[in-house]
């Protein structure tokens, strides 16, 4: 499993671009990307569960109903969403790729972020789309991960190599998501492309079960978008044995896929609204893996520790708390917590009480810029993961004014 | 129903004082404070639900195992939580206040409230009880409430003056509560005194069916505090036909209770931590009053939502995405929303969607001290409210360096 360069067009037969089409004021701004498959590619997707869907979400779970798809359009800079010609737009925003494209309507996802609840006007997006599929190539990755972005400070763009039967495939991804972000199904919008030959039923297997691990335990603010999307387009150009079962090389991608997911989850807490830490979680010794999953979850949301955390301030009482009302039946009187950083660890709790440390050394190591959280249980085996990030002022300065 | 002075010594037979023993390092904040009934008085309290509790909660549930209580006496700058000897500290707390007022010590109710996980030194409170119950006097209230405040930036104080069967009675409260607040079962520390006659089941019952629409209506921070507690003394002083069940002056007396926590919970919402302005959340039309609830509680807890209050933003969309990740089966093509303040109403959404408003009237309505964010479910009958505050540059302040 390497890391390699060309994010989105890593994989072959991918291609991608981004333009600034002007639903966005500032012309510096990309507003519009397009992913384009030369051939049709099994395709998995899982939505958010929020019942205030975007348009797009409705649309596309009749296109990928059949598990195959060629293109994603992307707009950023408004949801498509809670506005009631919303459907409308998006299968315009669908026909107008596939035109251009020369493909088939139902083979497009559609996708949008932004604000809520304001008309999406379509003529922007009907110049820009002509104008993407000239541009459309194997370096246009970086552009394309540009064009999803709103309140994203960096650019979230990860590829793999990995090896099945023999044959090298390529698997890569391009993310946004900084606010309105909060565990449940799937969490902001996430592409990912590969070349690698799987059937659209193991890919949804794949794709099901890894979110479970991934998106859905990253939290940046609590709040689970309207708009939130994963898609994974497989085309199978890589020439490997077509994966149709749990055999071998069903692993090997599945650990692919985790790297790219896993990846794109630390790039988008790291760059949460406001954030200047990336924060994880790591639970060990629960009683199954469901209570190691809700106190991760409920350490990483809690806005008390957030904002400890933004402070360096090693107070590890609000830890406690919020695994005490996270609703997972814990033995208190067993938990230890330690935080960890480069700058090295320390241990703050065992038993469920305070022992003493050393304040200076605590603080040195919540000054870094990734802080691990450590909660042992001590009641089992099962473990589990969550990311998050501090809580700061520029989040409420990015969210007080978000339209303007 | 006639508002009136005195708080917590509003009600005969009560007293209260404050003092600062030295818990906290600043002489000018007082850190102790003590209620007592010059008899016994029916008691009955309601606690977190945090499976974190501190020490004093778990003495309280045996002491009001009988319904019976005569003092309260709690400390601030230390919750007494996660401390390996904490319950042997609410004890002696318990028994020096017992001794100092010659009462028995399983008519103590003990409260703390601060930084959890801090051993909790006995020696400043042994030398602050005597000299409360030397002051303790019918002008002690104030006093009280003052000892109990933590970040809290105002005292919170109310009393209600109402008949029973042609005597006077009278009910008073005192609350403590700025961060750390989320609805479940009981939030902050309150502590509410009267005169009235009602046996320890009538009360307990009155408490029980209060708080489910008042102080569990209620979020600063998403955060259940390990140590929250309701606690109503009913000493029976003012002479009324003693309350034993569901008859009309049970009735007069829940709206005496539910005047006094209403208002208490409006004090805590609106001085949240950081907070600028407090929001009121009204859900009407909801098929039934636990979907209002959650939908009211949804809207209030929203980071999102809070942080667009706070910039006076009249992003409704946040408020759609609220209700749709709720939980609450709500059919979002049919919700209004209007935002309210003394300037004035406005509608932005109709039938989920978008509807063209004055952004300026807008603007003038959300610069207020305080908002009411107006959600119409149009599906039934049932509404409910929920409290909270906005999310501003100062809870973050707060929050992110509280220890020192």
């Amino acid at each position: 499993m390497k890391k390699i360069d060309g994010g989105v067009c890593a994989a072959q037969g991918f291609t991608a671009a981004g333009v600034h089409c002007g639903i966005r004021r500032n012309p510096g701004k990309k507003d519009l990307s397009l992913i384009l498959s030369s051939v049709p590619a099994a395709a998995a997707a899982v939505y958010t569960t929020n019942l205030v869907k975007g348009a797009p979400i409705l649309l596309d779970k009749k296109h990928l109903a059949n598990g195959v798809a060629q293109a994603v359009i992307c707009n950023s800079g408004n949801a498509n969403t809670c506005n009631a010609n919303g459907l409308q737009i998006a299968e315009q925003m669908a026909e107008l790729t596939a035109e251009a494209l020369g493909i088939s309507t139902e083979d497009v996802v559609v996708a949008s972020t932004g604000v809520i609840g304001q008309p999406l006007d379509i003529a922007p997006i009907a110049r820009g789309i002509p104008e993407l599929a000239k541009l459309l190539s194997r370096d246009g990755s970086d552009a394309a991960a540009q064009g999803i972005m709103t309140t994203d400070t960096v650019k979230k763009e990860v590829a793999v190599e990995f090896e099945l039967g023999g044959k090298i495939c390529r698997m890569g991804g391009i993310a946004k998501g900084s606010g309105m972000i909060h565990p449940n199904m799937a969490t902001m919008l996430v592409f990912i492309t590969t070349d690698a030959a799987i059937s659209p039923q193991m890919l949804r297997k794949a794709l099901y079960f890894d979110v479970g691990s991934t998106f859905n335990m990253l939290s940046v603010d609590g709040d689970t978008s309207t708009n939130d999307m994963v898609v994974v387009l497989a085309n199978g150009l890589a020439d490997n044995r077509l994966i149709e079962d749990d055999e071998e090389d069903f692993a090997v991608f599945m650990k692919a896929l985790n790297t790219v997911t896993m990846s794109l989850c630390r790039m988008i807490a790291g760059d949460g609204e406001g954030a200047t830490k990336l924060l994880e979680c790591v639970v060990d010794g629960a009683r199954d893996e469901d209570t190691a999953k809700t106190v991760a979850k409920s350490v990483i949301t809690s806005s008390l520790v957030k904002a400890a955390m933004f402070g360096a301030d090693a107070n590890w009482g609000r830890i406690l708390c919020a695994i005490g009302y996270s609703g997972a039946s814990v033995d208190v009187g067993r938990i230890d917590v330690s935080f960890r950083s480069p700058a090295g660890e320390i241990a703050v709790c065992r038993d469920g009480s305070g022992v003493p440390f050393s304040e200076e050394l605590a603080k040195k190591i919540l000054l870094e810029r990734e802080i691990d959280i450590l909660v042992s249980l001590k009641s089992g085996n099962a473990c589990a993961r969550a990311w998050g990030c501090d809580l700061t002022y520029d989040y409420v300065k990015i969210n007080g004014d978000y339209r303007t």
